[in-house]
């Protein structure tokens, strides 16, 4: 099955070409574990800059759903639980990791995988202003995922305004960065790298999914970081030994702008593919301005596409066709499209 | 300070050469995610013929504490613990990881940082014997590190024991083998790879501190993985997308028996390291026959060799002097060794 | 305030009479604790027989939320959810309780509070027959309350139906009885106490709201009972140490049918209570056969009403009328009615 | 057997007679549940007032266990753990009750169930200020009980020391009560009531073994309660609806400081019987000042004995005799002393 040319997501391959390089050139040198290293306290420090925040606290876990579990659980109280929409990868798709640690995924209608302020801020004045509810969970805490689970993004306009209706309510907005380069680099996106800071209290900087071989770099804005968030870390299973693992791949992303060329390509490539789909007349189940493609197959074109390229399956649709997702990453080229526009 | 030679720990180096060689050449090879890409699943065809085990369950995860809490989580019962010495790993250093999980770990003395079948028996029998219990947590797994913490090692003999220990009363035994590979090369040691399977109901193969960036193996031999354990490793936060991080490094570990010609390298030279010290008069805190080495220094030698080399503080002794790790890894050449006999 | 007639909920008052005496009579024996004594001996036998099943297991706690989440915790697999409907009490008014022992509520749309067979089947089959869900809470058990939050109740069909449902997919089914003798002697109803043990893995007989100071009796059909639930009844903090307080109110109630005579007088008056506001023009908000009754008030009745009498504010409704609850209990009388028929 | 008189606990008969009156007299008061009802407010009034601390938080719970993981769940942070000794009844005797709510029990030496403030200093100095411990559980609370599972007290100066070295370490003392009664009472004991406020920064008044049917009255002293106590109460299950059931007994219990006197009547018969035992040439396994006396038994008197009393196996001794337990109450009366003096 591997043989056929995948489009099936953005973690098919392996690391970038550079990563590896900066492997094998740093190999012998004799580190600390536990993120003390050379490597690590560099990468931090590239990261601080790239966010434009001096005083970030800055720390690299190793893979998304344990980031988000240990992020959660670490900010809220113990009668707190996490804001989500209902198709948030929380809430869904991460095999209940967030309720393992206690607390409780809350959720609201999204629209397009997107949350939108007002309908967060009529569930936290519900909660917090309509009648007494001691005997529920309270809200402590919003979740959004940039881009979203559906490819789609927020403008740096709705980001402010969900900020700004999560302190008007005193909770803290946290933004899964899974996939966060190619959500900066999104198409008509206005939102910078050094926009974030200000726009929510933790977000985290999405390396398995643009370029790494694993790891995700966690930014709490302004010192925000839980106390001994380190030793919680440790507690969460999330706390790698040999640091230089995440901290030579971040080192070398944070390096001559790595991180947002790898993504701004793989949206260009994706934008133009999808350009590729309209124009011989297939329909896009969303229309997505990062690397991930959802459009509308029917079965003979499964079947036909099927044969030469690899996709994910999405969803059925009523009417018996198919969502299938079409996503590319680091390694996707100019070649491989041009070999999909043949057989699509 | 990084420039000093460093013998504080096994994982101070990044991974064994032929390890970088080989995700060099995989690099560009598409695969599925979260395990099941063409490395994983021929890592743990070699691993289930390295441990002589075709019925072998294996799963790859990342790092020793989430390894431990998964596991112990998952084959306990609500109303369980695990039993360890009380110098355990999960007893101490491990931030509670397995208290998050909601399980209590039951300790009872060792020696040298072994369990003793003997005590394990009374304390069972004490439990399951004399007397209603049901106010009390009930043991459930009995828990050892091989080597273990101390750099010491189980015969096969006392691994009988305890094992037979462990059925007697109805619970299973996990060897934690994040050392594992110093262990099965211990000098006078007895344990094989092979035997593992009849030894234990879980023990895992440990990559970080032998050789890897990251990465154990867990086996549950004879098809004995809880139900749904690969659900259960996605909701403690330690399944990996790129599962080709770890199955790359265990396939490549069990390629021409590189893992244990690693941990035999190692092991050589902290046998003769030992001698060094011991033939210029040093003491020995413990008769460590694995890669980690306790010595006891005075102040004065605490000063003259921390000039030129690193070394672990472990822990002060009653009359003033110190006790010291040196370790060794795959790194370690017979040239540092060389080099710490000019200056010890 | 509490000078007022108060129809806010069946908590309102003490003890049935025969409960309190019965206090007395026993107060001086002496016994042994944690539910081994004389009362809760006797008080399980009778539920035995009252329910049909020698067999069953039989547990007395303390409260309904405790009740609640610990079954639910010891019944379900780590790995594994519980499905209720989105307006079930677990899901939304126990403060998050069940998420507290890390197990996530799956919920569901349902109809008048109810859950639907086809509806739970159209979720599970989705999730157990339609690709890979390794990555999702797997459905555990079906929780539904009887009778609901909203006061209704569920034909021995329905039942039937949801617990078919639940076999073929291999889950149990729960059915939390908080107001259980309210919904067995719900007019038009057709459930017996007879019948639960072949509706259901799980069910309890709710003492706090029918008539005890406190308890609620946990039956496990057909020794269903999950092994040790003794010792984590206690890990949950419910287990009580004067097991009396629960064992004598059960005995009691399970005296010559004490438990249905007082469940039948509240549903009585109740329904009674629903005539005289049908018969001034008020409208229901829902039909209910139980003992508690949701009319609709727009704001001249609420003050007026209010003057002489407390109930519930529900929820308002969108023309500003406001739904509230007046409900009965077992110390309810006709003279409560007449004066309540007065002032409405 | 419970025809026999029973010596093995304090919890072997009902209520107080006053408090099953009282039940009487207020039984078909109308009144919000919830802990909002009258009996509620004024117990918690009359308690401030005992306690000597108009600030005080006062909550009323069900039992001992909950209780304790309630208060202790709810004052850690997710990276502490409690510091009790070994013998301590959260270590021990309530099935992981602690670790359920995933906090660890860190456990130092005691001596004769009692914490020593220096034995705690030197753990927390350790702990604070030797080295680096972020891969450890932080100590972030001590747990000692009054009187302790052995009998023994503390005296005010003790308890100070105890409560000094936490304020040195920043952590707060909590002192369980579930005898606190027969601690207070105990003979030569210096403790009182108003006391506690200023030694520790939670307490409570057990009323289960102290002449309730159930109940714990948690004081937070000037304030000091955690915020949103009440809900996360709610979360573990704690929360009573009825909240009369233990108001009206926490009422009864500070009306004409009858809780005092149940317990002093208790302390004064159990030091009589053990003077009693003493006259008969029998030896203590613990010079006990409160309710419970250790006598050691021979297998001929434990036989003879047993015939006509009941009493406690506490642990057998190394030269074959056995520990026993005889405890007193709020029933035992001369009568019953009268009775035993003629059987040992």
């Amino acid at each position: 099955m591997e043989t056929k040319r995948s489009f099936v997501c953005d973690y098919s391959e392996g690391a970038h070409p550079k990563i590896l390089e900066r492997f094998l050139e740093t190999n012998m040198v004799q580190c600390p574990g536990y993120g003390f290293d050379t490597f690590s306290i560099s990468a931090k420090n590239k990261i601080k800059e790239a966010v434009n925040d001096q005083e970030a606290d800055v720390f690299l876990l190793c893979g998304g759903t344990q980031t988000n579990s240990t992020i959660i659980a670490t900010m809220l109280k113990p009668y707190e639980g996490v804001v989500a929409v209902t198709t948030g990868h929380i809430a869904v798709h991460e095999a209940g990791a967030v309720e393992y640690t206690s607390h409780k995924v809350l959720t609201i209608p999204g629209k397009e995988g997107k949350m939108e302020a007002e309908v967060l801020n009529t569930y936290l004045k519900a909660f917090f202003e309509d009648g007494n509810h001691d005997h529920m969970v309270f809200p402590g805490m919003a979740y959004i995922s940039f881009p979203t689970e559906y490819g789609t993004v927020y403008s740096k306009k709705e980001l402010e305004d969900i900020h700004s209706v999560c302190r008007k309510w005193g909770i803290p907005l946290f933004i899964d960065g899974a996939r966060l380069g190619y959500g900066l680099c999104a198409h008509g996106g206005d939102v910078s790298l050094g926009d974030l800071k200000d726009l929510c209290e933790v977000f985290y900087i999405g390396g398995t999914k643009v370029g790494a071989l694993c790891g995700e770099a966690v930014v709490f804005p302004h010192h925000g970081a839980p106390e001994h968030f380190f030793t919680m870390v440790k507690q969460h299973g999330a706390l790698i030994a040999k640091g230089r693992l995440t901290g030579v791949q971040f080192d070398t992303l944070f390096t001559d702008g790595l991180y947002l060329k790898i993504a701004k390509n793989a949206v260009n490539l994706a934008i133009k593919m999808k350009g590729m789909f309209l124009a011989k007349g297939y329909s896009l189940h969303m229309d997505s301005p990062t690397n991930q493609q959802f459009i509308i197959l029917d079965d003979e074109q499964m079947d036909r596409i099927s044969k030469h390229a690899l996709f994910e399956i999405w969803e059925p649709l009523p009417d018996g066709r198919t969502v299938v997702r079409f996503a590319t990453s680091w390694a996707t080229t100019q070649e491989d499209l041009d070999f999909l526009d043949k057989i699509i």
